[in-house]
């Protein structure tokens, strides 16, 4: 779909675009989707150039500081996160009150806003993003485990980021190739250009807000099936699936009922994600061979059923299709894939914090108004006259 | 100030406007606000027309339903709210968790959080939206409650919202000409076209979120100071000047301090807020005289400082100003004021729910990326090769 036509307003270089689409909001050195050439940036380096293999500290400090760590895994970012593991007794109470039925992602949103205690201002500081990044994850372990009646795991210092959330989650060390499969994916998920939630955590800056509200505000957006919150749809399909053999015929009758397909189409882009890509290497990796098999060869019958159906479109699997037998191949249960994307994500939500901080101005749109004209008269006497 | 300069990018039509001034980001129905002309319209009905005397159920019926309700208040509403007032377990136990030495408004942005429980799904109904509305004032207020020491105050059904959100924070009934002061504010504060809490609930809303996670979103971003976060400082500036004598010399000092004057200044408004003018109304029936003769006499010796200081620039008190007054009078603490904003935006945030819903396009605008350019190689051997 194209933006709206352009309509006059107020002055002539006004146009409404519904979606945003083709507005440049804003500049950002952060990241740059490459949506007509597969390409994600982050600060010059292709994610091909750092996937797999940059231990997340490391992209974190990239995405934070600007350049790349003298050493891997970072030690200056290493030493913050372990530095900033502890949550306050304020947030630990306020997990632990949560009702044990939430669903996870529900239960980090409020985790999110538990950790803004008044003490986050304006403008935002790397060291609030360190809090950010490093307590989210135990306290949404801290969670997780409790709803299923388990003691929380305490982080061990020596494990990194990502192992200690696999930790902390299971209770026992991950396999080297476990942990090194979802280090590849948070180095993928962990900055995406001006998605909608990134957007939505800028605008939250741009009033002088704090990063832990801005952060709540940005996972509540990217909570939406539209941005981050359907990739275990794209495991309950596979599941459904069952065997290559019966994806023919399912995806068909899917189709033919109007219904949609998972894990294919992304508005940013139009040729392969390159992340897609690499999750389908990381996949055959780390995943059983019939899972991949199977998902495989939902990847070739759905695009030739979606392509034949919209020929004009140039349609992909987007990054939640392999991902999603990724983090399923780890063993994250799948109402943990939009929280662990979201967890990714914080180092570049603090990154864009920092960025809108530096060079602010209150992001406020205008909007065109077509209700009723002025003038209309309340039907009643008001009782206060 | 103005725009930053349009630049070329993409497309001969796409230009960066940082904080997308002059970008019309869509369409509404709900609210207009004639920045040139000092006029805030709901749905054709200027406020003046609401102001004082339309009881809030009235005014959120119109907002959410489109059009005046057939008596005031509104029997649907007030039937509604009231069906809609207990939160759940859940949402009790989370609040009553709360670190009580938490800032109010940190603490309702977690309370939003909190309503959020799984249940909400998109698009949004009118039914969350009463939940959100009737739910937030009665969480707060026992919020405040228990941080003070004191017990929960169960609602009345006999009484209406405003007086309702009065009662359970004070534990008594309010005076009438209270409660009619604060259903003004109530009114007045309930729609404001696109500013950037609404932008980002609707941003939220067009990934496919729910009402919950957009409203704590929003909430997450009236809380800057530069959108909703910066009434309580208007009544600690009046506190400071303490005597009408001392206003010239208090604000010269100030500003030759490089300081700001709050209550001053809004981005949408050219000519006087609309609903500055009423508060400056109410505040004459409900604030001791002492304290308007203060209040006038600091808002006409800033305004000259101020315009002396910006020749060109066209200055007036916002909204902020003249609420202050007319909350303190009322006996609302200045903690509760945003919070109380937010309370009477949960209407107008749940109006524009329904209608992005209605006609919705993801929201994602394009990032111009100002980084190094791609191709940058990793300084270090990756450890996964």
């Amino acid at each position: 779909m194209l933006a709206r036509p352009c309509a006059l307003a107020v002055a002539a270089e006004v146009r409404v675009s519904a979606g945003l689409e083709g507005v440049v909001a804003g500049r950002s050195s952060i990241s740059w989707v490459g949506g007509e050439t597969s390409d994600l940036v982050y600060r010059g380096f292709d994610v091909r150039e750092l996937v797999p293999g940059v231990p997340y500290e490391s992209v974190a400090h990239l995405l934070l500081l600007g350049e790349p760590p003298e050493a891997d895994p970072s030690p200056v970012l290493t030493e913050a996160l372990a530095r900033a593991r502890t949550p306050s007794a304020g947030a630990l109470a306020g997990t632990d009150a949560l009702d044990p039925k939430l669903p996870p992602l529900e239960a980090l949103r409020t985790i999110l806003s538990l950790l803004g205690d008044g003490s986050w201002g304006y403008p935002p500081r790397l060291e609030d993003g360190y809090r950010l990044i490093a307590q989210s994850p135990v306290l949404l372990t801290r969670f997780v485990r409790r709803a299923r009646g388990l003691p929380a795991v305490p982080p061990r210092p020596e494990l990194g980021h990502v192992a200690n959330y696999l930790h902390t989650l299971h209770g026992r060390e991950a396999a080297p190739q476990q942990v090194a499969a979802l280090e590849a994916y948070f180095d993928l998920l962990a900055d995406h250009g001006m998605n909608a939630s990134t957007f939505v955590l800028r605008i939250a800056i741009s009033t002088h807000s704090d990063l832990a509200s801005a952060a709540t505000g940005a996972l509540g957006t990217l909570k939406g099936p539209l941005h981050g919150g359907a990739p275990s749809r794209v495991l309950e399909m596979l599941r459904a699936i069952g065997r290559p053999e019966a994806a023919e015929r399912w995806i068909a009758e899917r189709l033919a009922r109007g219904e949609l397909l998972y894990g294919f189409g992304h508005r940013a882009y139009k040729s392969e994600d390159p992340r897609g890509l690499l999750f389908h290497e990381i996949a055959r990796r780390v995943a059983a061979p019939e899972r991949v098999e199977l998902a495989e060869t939902v990847e070739r019958v759905g695009l030739a059923a979606l392509r034949a159906a919209h020929p004009t479109a140039r349609i992909f699997a987007n990054v939640e299709f392999y991902s999603a037998v990724v983090l399923d191949a780890i063993g994250l249960p799948p109402e943990l894939f939009t929280p662990t994307f979201a967890l990714a994500r914080t180092t570049g939500w603090t990154a864009h914090a920092l960025e809108q901080a530096s060079d602010n101005r209150l992001i406020r749109p205008d909007v065109e108004y077509v209700g009723p004209p002025k003038g209309r008269r309340w039907p009643r006497p008001r009782r206060d006259r």
